[in-house]
């Protein structure tokens, strides 16, 4: 896509510091990192988010998501594996994007969970709602 | 796996808020939901975390993940979907699981990006490193 840092990345008119590629997928570091060693991998092709990319494509995506994990994890204390989808997410390059974070038990990143906590009743209802809708 | 919470949902013994399952995977809801609708998508068998569970089986819990979050975009304006792997990265219950996470733009967490700048040089030293241990 014209106009798509990832997609300029991918065909080498911007230069990435790599970390992996195969034919459908490329791993590289992200410039503005979380901890040392943050990646991101993406499809080569372009799509937008977790919506619009082809199950298959998301799979071979993952896979290699999993592969930079299990290096990761021998210099870290944890892996964060996170996909934003949409500007509210944090998503700011509309390439699709998984990041593969190095986390260290002191780097002090609160946890969001347990933000918004169920009134009564209102679990079995929204579990409704959201799974009438799947298709 | 003995004494798992997830694999007693799994098996009916714990309830659960279900949304979506099929033969290989389950989806329900978190009950310390960062915003409401927070879904848990996780593999029927027991893996501890990414760095285990099979790149098919990962493909298929991801493929569940991608469908709870085309319907959960509908009523929120982004959406996280999220793997912790390791207690420093926030891995609660040590069995898979894929947060789907609804966000707001009013939500208010904060972003990490760019917490940890690369100094000079570094980066490319840093991706060598990583590359050079991937099989």
């Amino acid at each position: 896509m014209q106009d798509c840092i990832f997609c300029k990345i991918v065909k080498g008119e911007i230069p990435s510091a790599k970390i992996y590629e195969d034919e459908k997928t490329l791993a590289f570091l992200d410039i503005a990192p979380v901890n040392i060693g943050h990646t991101l991998v993406i499809p080569k092709e372009h799509f937008r988010s977790i919506y619009e990319i082809p199950e298959n494509l998301l799979a071979e995506t993952m896979k290699t998501a999993k592969k930079i994990s299990g290096v990761i994890k021998n210099t870290s204390d944890g892996v964060n594996v996170t996909i934003n989808n949409g500007g509210a997410a944090g998503q700011i390059i509309f390439h699709f994007h998984v990041h593969v974070i190095p986390r260290l038990a002191s780097d002090g990143f609160g946890p969001w969970h347990g933000r918004r906590p169920y009134k009564e009743g209102e679990m079995q209802e929204v579990a409704q709602k959201i799974s009438s809708q799947i298709l």
